[in-house]
């Protein structure tokens, strides 16, 4: 992959930030964040200006450019890929290293004095804004919004914002119709006496009201935006998606309703001012609740005395608990999910020997077989088919220019997951389709060490992930190995396939605690830079646990693994294992072989089922 | 133990809460933290005021009294202690558990609209003012500062504070001198671009002067601040200490010296008025370096756009990197504090079947036995020598009513430490003088399995102590058992017990990252409300571990006990332990007998070397 050139790209921005038609006095440094209007961390190709000014397409990093320099931060997943995808114009900032600057001590340390530094008020999130503002008029400068996106002005051919059709969702999906999470949610704001909540996240207006999109590819969401009152119900959507009538049906757009239920579908656009009116309209003692993550310019949108912010929205918080429907949905696609690696699997162990399967190819593949799949509805994220030294960049995608071929003497990491409208799925699988060294099995060893700790994990109810986090590394510790890079996401249902408020990861403090019905992903890694990459990654289910003294009466929780596909047995060095670790992965097993099997059985998928049976023989330890 | 009975007290605060003699408005709450002005965890008779107003004495609360409400603030450390020392004025609001709400939201709830809360800006710390301000502020009530302390206005007994003598410390304790300490802390500030340190925390002042004091009890420090320029010094202290001649020759008062290490003296009480001179005098960019722990009214003596307020200060995280002679003198300690704990063990397995050892009598015991070491000043903290059901009151401290009597039927634990010039100590031990139940030893087992787990770890350099917490909670977890409290703190250098920046909690998340040289100690527990008590501590330091890898060059930590005392055998059930773990007992019991063996040899300590003989002798497990 060769790096953009970024030169005349740069210098056209620099001009803008100094241009009297785009900004009132010039800006010495203007911030490109990563995210959209709703701080998403997917966006649709007209909100990649990051990638677009950079070259840098990873899911997460902010580039700040000033009139001398071009700075990237990103975090541990990318420090490879930035540095192959940017030009010599830019500066990796190593997120999460000892020695890396904050954005705000970087941008002090750089800029004359009394300085303007610019940024999108849309795009910045209210939290951000307020940090960053705050540190940099401390050292004299002022961080002002610009209203036009310099970003826009200098990209001539930027797509169209996407306006696709609409998926209405039915309880048997949801478990609960969106007029009671209306109530739901209204109820919520009376405890903590607000008058109005704004939904700015796409995957909550999508949760809402029990709808899907496709405006942004790997999530089923679409753009939008809700304004609920006590008694009002507000959509900000563009486009003829309300004139689909199965949509009109499903929001009961043409029914007689009760006022409080009866929804006003108004243009995207329209948010702001709609806002402004409703803030400019209060009474004291009214509030607006709005997630510290919001927009700076919707939040401003709401006079200081009447907001109310928080981390985590009460939609945030609900989504996460899946109920009966939702999980039952969850295990079905995980089912079908298995399927289809299965017959990947058992695909490639014929083809790789043969020279002629690259990671595109493998990639190709796994759609092609989840495609097979029922409710199949798009993939949840881009595939990660690495082989060799691009399994250690951890969050690799095959282009033509890096794309290897499979072979007996590499290994094979596949991160992978999919839409299906009963669920999200996202699993991890490392293969060698050869023989492994010793060193590549205790690798591997370890990180199983640290996925059966964190699955197999027993904790009080009310534990926050990050508690966790450490159980996944200890393993690998102990060796002096370890990875840059967090344990776990939460998963939504038919939704992001990353989701707060919940997650395992050292990096976490704030995150809610874990609760019965919340699911995450297991998946510790380990990296060797230049060589391969190892990843076993589950999705599991939060649920009560058993436990002798059950925590006076607390509760216990642990993890139920969704995900059901057979962890390649040639890879374990099982006399690293204990026989209690040893046991965990018999009987994981040995459930693939039970569920997985009885699906393959009844697709009349026979030779995966050959596969299956194959793969998951039970382990003997020697004692 | 009876209650303090309130009602009297909390009428007359109520009285002055209204009183313009001591407010300019009537005040409808009244905050009363524990520290003092310098935000010490132990604190003087003189500022007990928590303690005075309700009658709870644990080292951490806070009380709010409204007009209506007493509420008292604590951890799971105190809920035990807390209800029974407090009567029915008091309501108990247990921090960490789900329920319970936080001072600001339970304010909110009870306060009439337009409420004006007071509390003593000496004692507030800045960052707490700023989080309740705003949260009283964002629903209509006002944080306001009562210049006058309610609490000393109605305390009419209340003790003098105290002023004692001073100890000098030389290079072979402290291993750098004053005046290079200086050196180092101008040479932090000027790379922050800080033109002035305000040193607030008693124990920064002792350690940056290499003196000692014994103005609060158990702490080693006196009552001064320091106010520290490019080229200058100013230590506020008050009282004839500086009349010593031994304090003028250490700190080189009557020699000729460079200005910019000449000490000036000042009154302690002139801080506030020297400070606002210092703010008033600052040109635009001169920053005054304060911790965000500071006193509400000295940070605001500065400006606020000429403050730096960091959480840690650079004498806070010097001061915990120990380096070679305090780390060789924290070995000497704890060697000699061995040997005290082995001659009082042995003198309770021959006194306690007696029947005349109480709880008092075998902390007054332990007392005798280490002020016969070298060195020894005083205890580091109120020893917790309880038995039976006491053992569930984590910081217990026996007084004549609760007072029980050793005996061969319950399960003793003591928690206690010391003051020696050489290093500070803290060590629990939990003893069995009878025959323990198979539950006892089940929960003791699990506590070594955690204490073990904490103890043995390793980490790449740059760890957080908190990400090692669920560690030692994991095999209480398996079972349904936990503690509420962290699990280690980190110890000073003969000095306070409990010291920042590092620990290991799972409460904090903005502690340090642990380096090699730091001490903390490793104390799981577990206790059973109305039964017993466990717990096992050792003070650990943090060196480089050796790893097959080293984390790519990173480097590798892990702990070495300093604490060198048996855990009693008896209470283990082996069965329990893997070989690993009971490896690590056995090599652990080894280091005893051979480091603590040569010196009660040495100190011709007969008998209970014997002891130590007996109680070190290697575990069998049978596989």
């Amino acid at each position: 992959m060769s790096p953009k050139i970024t030169t005349e790209l740069l210098k056209q921005l620099r001009q803008v930030m100094k241009s009297p038609k785009y900004v009132q006095e010039p800006v010495q440094a203007y911030i490109v964040p990563s995210g959209d209007a709703h701080q998403s961390e997917y966006i649709a190709p007209c909100d990649c200006r990051r990638a677009f000014i950079s070259g840098f397409d990873g899911s997460a990093g902010t580039a700040i450019v000033t009139e001398q320099h071009a700075a990237m931060w990103t975090d541990g997943r990318y420090f490879l890929q930035a540095a192959h995808q940017m030009d010599n114009n830019w500066t990796l900032m190593k997120m999460g290293l000892k020695d890396t600057p904050t954005q705000e001590d970087w941008l002090v340390s750089v800029l004359p004095e009394g300085s303007k530094v610019g940024v999108d008020p849309f795009i910045i999130p209210a939290d951000q804004w307020k940090r960053m503002s705050k540190a940099l008029r401390s050292a004299g400068h002022d961080l002002v919004p610009v209203k036009e996106n310099l970003i826009d002005t200098i990209w001539t051919d930027c797509p169209q914002r996407p306006c696709k059709p609409l998926i209405t969702l039915d309880p048997s999906y949801t478990g609960v119709s969106w007029r009671d999470k209306i109530v739901a949610l209204r109820s919520k704001m009376a405890e903590r006496k607000v008058l109005w909540f704004v939904v700015t996240a796409l995957d909550e207006v999508a949760w809402l009201f029990n709808l899907r999109g496709s405006d942004v590819e790997y999530n089923p969401v679409f753009f939008a935006y809700a304004v609920i009152g006590m008694n009002t119900i507000r959509l900000f959507i563009d486009g003829d998606r309300m004139m689909d009538p199965a949509v009109r049906e499903h929001l009961q757009l043409d029914s007689t309703l009760e006022p409080e239920f009866k929804i006003q579908v108004m243009p995207y656009g329209s948010i702001l001012s709609e806002l402004q009116a409703v803030g400019a309209g209060l009474s004291p003692k009214e509030k607006v609740w709005l997630s510290d993550k919001a927009s700076y310019a919707l939040t401003e949108a709401i006079p200081k005395a009447y907001r109310y912010l928080t981390p985590y929205t009460p939609i945030c918080i609900a989504k996460a608990v899946k109920n009966a429907s939702e999980t039952e949905g969850m295990r079905r696609a995980h089912i079908k999910d298995a399927v289809a690696l299965c017959e990947l699997f058992n695909w490639l162990e014929k083809e790789v020997p043969k020279g002629t399967v690259t990671e595109i190819i493998a990639a190709d593949k796994a759609e092609e077989f989840r495609s097979q799949q029922k409710d199949f509805v798009e993939l949840s994220f881009a595939t990660i088919s690495s082989t060799g030294p691009n399994g250690a960049i951890i969050h690799y995608k095959p282009v033509p220019e890096t794309n290897r071929t499979l072979s007996v003497n590499e290994i094979y990491l596949l991160d992978s997951g999919a839409q299906y409208k009963d669920g999200t799925t996202d699993v991890t699988r490392t293969m060698h389709f050869g023989i492994p060294s010793a060193y590549e099995k205790e690798c591997f060893t370890y990180v199983l060490k640290g996925h059966i700790a964190v699955s197999a994990a027993i904790f009080p109810n009310g534990t926050k992930g990050h508690l966790l986090d450490s159980f996944a590394r200890s393993a690998l510790w102990d060796c002096g190995l370890d990875y840059l890079h967090g344990t776990g996401h939460g998963v939504g249902s038919f939704l992001n396939v990353h989701e707060g408020p919940c997650g395992i990861s050292y990096k976490t403090f704030a995150d809610e605690p874990l609760e019965a019905g919340m699911i995450v992903s297991d998946e510790p890694g380990y990296y060797e830079d230049g060589s391969f990459g190892v990843r076993i990654e589950n999705v599991v289910l939060v649920i009560p646990a058993e436990t002798k003294y059950n925590f006076k009466n607390r509760g216990s929780l642990t993890f139920e693994p969704l995900t059901l596909v057979p962890i390649q047995t040639k890879m374990i060095d099982v006399n690293l294992l204990t026989q209690k670790e040893c046991n965990w992965v018999n009987d994981y097993h040995q459930k693939c072989r039970e569920v997985i099997g009885a699906e393959l059985e009844r697709q009349g998928r026979h030779e995966a089922l050959r596969w299956l049976i194959q793969e998951t023989e039970p382990l003997i330890r020697v004692q």
